[in-house]
């Protein structure tokens, strides 16, 4: 048997976890039904509001990764033949393309280059009355944060879905104040909980205007919301076995993150982003998403010429235990991918990070 | 803050861990595409491959619970218009019915008695040509198990699909001996690991005849074969974050069932099953699931005339710390459902059941 590694995981997610989540694992398991699990399921739906900044019914977690919740906002709201425009700015707009079309849905794309954000208004009349308009908050394989709030205020009659994969629990989402109609997110990047479920959320706008009947049972938000409480009638109705292990870890992240306060959660993302950034800048790497829409969770770095960009990653997995990501697609060779998430979000990882990248520039 | 109860798990699942699943969940996160999970992906394919007792390439975990194994299982296979032959024995083969609907499949429902089995030659001669029959090997809603190797022999060209939920790693599985093409499980079972992932496998024919794009994403084989390293092709195409927590507790309990053999597993939960049943008989109780198709992992007992079952349940979760289940849709307060599964297996926990379940009798 191989020792077990250490990873300081500042790749593009999973991050390491708050010492809370971690602890959490080792509480006693549930039963699903468990009137002690019932009490969890609550407070974390209840930290779910705080986090996505809603006062939405239909907010709980999908018991899968964040790829789920993905899937749980395309399923629950895309009958056949729906119009559905599609922001296109990276890999995990691509994905909602494909989601969509899964769904039957008439896609219309409306395409930016990688790097650079969505352009709301091009977005919002692309098509004169869609179902759905889709668009990503804090693209993954770019790094880039695009103006959600600027998008809700022209998604007129259509229904506004969005990814908060990267976003949820590191920078500012408020689903209510931007008319985010379904958002999901996972919990292994800024919320720092280990992967296995997917907190969404849904307005009741959403929720009447549901595919009453989506081809997902597993992801069936009508179904879900019985099991949670959130739908009227007989009290918690078994939908699958929610795993208490994964509840209790989030369940413990939430408690936390509200006795640091969401703002100054943000706030520490905002610093250690900003603070790596400027360090590789005075490194002399440049960036790779468009100035002034940079996540601070999520740094994209342009691989310097001549230098092999799988070797750099490798050096730093060997002698520094450090995960960082390549690029997606076409930037694979071209671009790290470097997340400061969680309780990764910290000056410490800023300066291990700067110094490992420097050793590895050299040494490499 | 309320204290943390610690349940004795005796309903139909979630049972308690194995004491190196639990210990595995503290393992440090790994990344999903980092070189220590890939190796602990493999042997967690490996292992499941032991316990299905299967050499079927696809032979992976799906990144849900149990009831995502269901829909993996009906989504790949199942293309609109095909016809799909359920056995329908409880409410799980119920459940197998919706989700072949939700699939677009005629299907064709063969009904038998909830408590009794299914039989192969109804099942297998309802359709002269089905694309799919389906069947739930341990019905978790009757404790009834059914002979799949019969239903196996007689599938025809069909493809046979089946649910073994309640039985792997608690009964005898042989996917391959018997002829099942596609089966899904859950690790919360007989499995002994926390609930999180869905075991599944799917013989090379079934692959064959998939449907090349389900709706889902989130499930699609060929996708996750790419991921796990079933497919040939790229190594390791990201397909979605997996939980590296929810894998090394799979993998600690795989590496245990395989040093305890997996024989003696099945044994060890035949002999609780049995001397359970006989204990309650001599305590003039009677079952509920046929005589002869009873499962030894889980009992069902019809709830003596005159005692309130909700009552009952209520003193053993408040007095014990014990849960066990009620009934399910008609049966919910005439039939108990008790789980001997995994680390519950013991004849240390038939006796503390017995004991309580009698003072519950006189106190409750």
């Amino acid at each position: 048997m191989a020792a077990i590694p250490y990873r300081r995981l500042f790749g593009p997610g999973p991050c390491n976890a708050y010492p809370e989540a971690l602890m959490a694992l080792q509480q006693p398991l549930l039963g699903h039904l468990d009137p002690a699990f019932i009490a969890m399921t609550d407070r974390v739906c209840d930290g779910l509001r705080m986090v996505w900044q809603t006062q939405n019914r239909y907010t709980l977690a999908m018991s899968g990764t964040g790829m789920s919740g993905m899937e749980a906002a395309f399923a629950n709201v895309v009958t056949p033949g729906d119009v559905v425009v599609v922001g296109v700015n990276g890999f995990f707009a691509e994905r909602q393309v494909d989601l969509a079309q899964r769904m039957g849905a008439e896609v219309i794309r409306v395409d930016f280059p990688w790097g650079q954000p969505i352009d709301p208004e091009a977005v919002a009349t692309a098509h004169p009355n869609p179902t759905v308009i889709a668009a990503v908050h804090a693209e993954t394989s770019t790094g880039v944060r695009s103006d959600i709030a600027a998008l809700g205020a022209l998604k007129g009659e259509a229904l506004l879905l969005v990814d908060a994969v990267t976003s949820l629990g590191g920078i500012e989402v408020a689903v209510d104040a931007w008319g985010v109609d379904i958002a999901y997110s996972g919990t292994q990047k800024c919320l720092g909980t280990p992967p296995g479920l997917a907190p969404f959320t849904m307005s009741e706008r959403a929720y009447q205007r549901r595919n009453p009947r989506p081809h997902s049972f597993y992801l069936d938000i009508s179904l879900m919301g019985a099991y949670v409480g959130a739908t009227q009638g007989p009290a918690r109705a078994y939908h699958h076995t929610a795993s208490s292990v994964m509840y209790a870890a989030l369940d413990a992240t939430l408690a936390r993150l509200a006795t640091e306060g969401l703002e100054n959660v943000w706030a520490r993302h905002q610093a250690a982003g900003d603070r790596f950034q400027a360090g590789l800048q005075d490194m002399g790497l440049e960036l790779f998403a468009a100035d002034g829409y940079r996540l601070p969770e999520l740094t994209t770095i342009k691989v310097p010429e001549g230098v092999d960009s799988a070797r750099v990653r490798a050096f730093l997995l060997s002698e520094y235990d450090i995960e960082i990501g390549a690029g997606v697609k076409d930037l694979a060779s071209t671009v790290w991918r470097v997340g400061l998430m969680g309780a990764n979000a910290t000056t410490a990882s800023v300066t291990l990070l700067l110094g490992a990248l420097q050793d590895a520039l050299q040494r490499a």
